[in-house]
């Protein structure tokens, strides 16, 4: 099956929502989800730009905006102990280069709800042995494999490559190719999926060269 | 009836989606709409932020984004001549004092559509009066009106109170004091307009004074 790359950091409670929607969404279109866990900092970092947790009356909104998200989808949502929070470590359990699909997808579920479903956040190694001892992973191994080159050097190599694909934000869904960023996306990944994307060339020629004729 | 106040700038195309699905957003919950002209670049200065327009890889991102939008909206959208562009002409129109409520709509509805709608854009003063002339409004006199210390003074004012009440982007629906960014948040403002915001006190109070364990 092809793969359905998902770009996320765990950092983002959008990313939340859209880890617990993705799967279904790859399996009815025949897909493989395939996440890839990179910093959101870094992305930041590269356009020059501020999070919504940077912007004290966005942090607010992103809120209340996410609660009512996860209303609609009946899903369980509470903020970790601390936000922003470090998710590296998290970040580079979820992409070790040993674990097979399955421990994956488990570690990285049970990371999420660690830290959007009330759980006790993923900052503190202690506290990830213990979720992913937990979702009956080895969470000492884990956490060990993650403090090594291998994992940190993965981190990097896959935040790189989400830059040079033209990612800026997460999640991002790339459906071969064409990116999607945003848990309100998904509806736009769904039809993309089906093959019904309205964005033509025509449409898009349109806009490709358009100049501007104000900077602030 | 209460007000349902809309801060927007014509310089985004969520606030031409937005504008075109709050009408019937706001007779449906027996409220009038209150369009409020804000200048998004100040708003963007203002936090120290960059609009979607600022970031390469979103500014064409964006550009899909809101093709799909119209698609699913059935409604028509093409780009302006130019984007960015400088907006403050048609921010000054859209604002001016002595506009009644219904020649404010149709000027408003006007300029939209001669920014998105596939129109010559909003840009030039010529052009704004002849786009006015053809929505049957009198052109020469609200082009010469929005050059007055009162149409500057109300944009300027419109803007700091937006800022003030915590408008960090558009467009925004104020339901209440309770504010609504964007356009893919017009589901929340139904739920919420019908008494059935699924966010409370309780929950929001775990956000509230949320520490931050991480800075950039």
């Amino acid at each position: 099956m092809a793969a359905l790359p998902l770009y996320f950091d765990f950092i983002s409670p959008y990313a939340y929502l859209a880890w617990k929607a993705t799967p279904a969404l790859a399996k009815k279109h025949g897909r493989t989800l395939e996440p890839r866990p990179v910093l959101f900092a870094a992305l930041l970092n590269a356009h020059g730009h501020k999070g919504p947790a940077e912007i004290p009356p966005k942090r607010v909104y992103v809120f209340k905006n996410v609660l009512r998200l996860a209303a609609a989808a009946q899903l369980k949502l509470q903020p970790p102990p601390a936000h922003p929070f470090r998710p590296l470590l998290a970040l580079r359990i979820a992409g070790l280069p040993a674990l097979d699909d399955e421990l994956r997808f488990k570690a990285i579920d049970a990371l999420f709800d660690a830290t959007w479903g009330g759980g006790p956040g993923v900052e503190d190694p202690e506290t990830v042995i213990q979720v992913l001892d937990d979702a009956g992973l080895d969470g000492p191994a884990l956490v060990a494999a993650a403090a090594g080159p291998d994992a940190k050097a993965r981190l990097r190599t896959t935040t790189e490559e989400a830059l040079s694909k033209g990612v800026f934000g997460v999640p991002t869904v790339d459906v071969d190719g064409e990116l999607f960023w945003g848990y309100d996306a998904l509806d736009h990944v769904d039809a993309a999926l089906a093959g019904h994307d309205p964005v033509d060339a025509e449409a898009l020629a349109r806009w490709a060269d358009l100049p501007a004729s104000a900077q602030r």
